[in-house]
């Protein structure tokens, strides 16, 4: 662990003048994620949090559910020819109930559907594959209180400021305060941190709650935050078509383009305590 | 086609004003890539540039080499159970001397070395999979150059000025003329549209060119400039830890926060024309 960040000299150029210097970069790093000892997938990811970025991808993908669907998360020893343990091979025990997931998992998520492979097969995926149903959650936000997600965000984003280079997920309660954060250099990490994190913490489904996204908001954003039972994602950036879609079709809130007092709601706008004028 | 932007509704807050306005969308749609008609993976893409993501995949897995290792690239009609055609699954036909891709090609590249899952044998993987050298190219250029192409490729992002949600990758000679450019809602996407495109040109290897992206430099990034014989990745914001280790390991130049007149030089310095005085 403490490999966040790593040092490296840099050639710096500024206005034509050339000077060396140590820079701070964000880690990067293979992770392997087994289940039940058998090897699923592997990501690029930033090292630490790899217990609940293990565990956080099983809940997006719809293998775990809750806190009781899993046994165990261990790394590896002996996952080098030599026996020693890198500290990049996660292995997670589900309990009996626990159908284990299908090897072409990241595959299967999309083309379920007899229907072929478009859009709407990937929404029927999702809709098939997610034990909570987040379009019932009672949470209801002012467009004030989303405003000051941002800035705590930022607030705790420890890392960013030295590297430039992560993107940060943060998980918020109804009156906005802040649950967890996690940074990681793959966006889709640090989501799965954050979901991991609050499985473990028995918080999952996360009624209730927030999540907020540094950068774009995509389909497989949405999704993670629908498989979680979040009801409402905020992005800093644009959404896509298929996130809105997605999210439309899950009861999600999708909030996109959040800074300053401005933002853009997409999908869910019941929930967002405003009233209409244009 | 003509499915790279997609019209929705949004309800804007604007400093407590609220109004229902249309706004476009970058469109996200699923794509699976077949290899001889066998699937091997599926990605959430911007469509357009179809085929040259396809096919950038395969280079930037080490499948696909050069042009004449394909002979064939079209849509799957069929691929619906009606018969129908989506325009999201893509066939690539290979020619009889190139050996098709494992059907775990996502994880076997990460995991070949016998060394255990660590970045040193990431950095094997892409080593003894790359048919090009990109240590050797003769490419030389001066800062100033490199502070023009940030603002060319700025000014070739069609689709990002009316969504905010694309990432751009753009291919430029050694003069900073700009030969390609791609976006896409993934930026893995973006430069493996750009790669599959030279490569259907007859570019590849791409030698004396160079590679810039709107965003981060990620060790998958540096992977794929190297796998299609680039020998310098420019990106506007930080790279990875890894990233700097694969591009040093490899001999490509990698530039990072190139913004204004400044810029970093994280590897392959040789190859900027500057003196250093710091």
């Amino acid at each position: 662990m403490g490999r966040v960040t790593v040092g490296r000299p840099v050639l710096r150029v500024r206005d034509g003048v050339v000077s060396r210097r140590p820079d701070t970069l964000a880690a990067e790093e293979p992770m392997e994620i087994r289940v039940n000892g058998r090897p699923l997938t592997v990501t690029m990811r930033t090292p630490g949090g790899d217990f609940d970025l293990a565990i956080g991808f099983l809940v997006s993908e719809g293998v775990v559910h809750s806190a009781e669907d899993v046994v165990s998360v261990r790394y590896c020893a002996g996952a080098t020819a030599d026996g020693g343990n890198t500290y990049n091979v996660v292995d997670v025990g589900l309990a009996a109930h626990v159908p284990p997931p299908d090897a072409s998992l990241e595959r299967s998520f999309y083309t379920t559907s007899s229907c072929g492979l478009c859009g709407k097969a990937s929404l029927e995926a999702v809709r098939t594959s997610s034990a909570w149903s987040v379009a019932e959650d009672s949470l209801r936000v002012t467009p004030e209180l989303l405003t000051i997600l941002p800035e705590r965000l930022r607030e705790a984003q420890r890392v960013f400021d030295s590297t430039g280079g992560l993107h940060a997920a943060g998980l918020f309660d109804a009156e906005g305060n802040m649950l967890c954060v996690r940074e990681d250099v793959g966006r889709h990490n640090a989501v799965d941190k954050v979901i991991g994190h609050a499985l473990r913490e028995g918080l999952v489904p996360l009624r209730n709650s927030m999540l907020m996204v540094s950068g774009r908001a995509s389909f497989e954003l949405v999704q993670k935050a629908v498989m979680a039972g979040i009801p409402l994602l905020a992005a800093v950036s644009a959404p896509s078509s298929l996130a809105v879609d997605l999210a439309d079709d899950s009861g999600l809130t999708l909030v996109g383009f959040l800074r300053g007092s401005s933002m853009n709601i997409y999908a869910g706008t019941d929930r967002i305590e405003v009233v209409p004028v244009g």
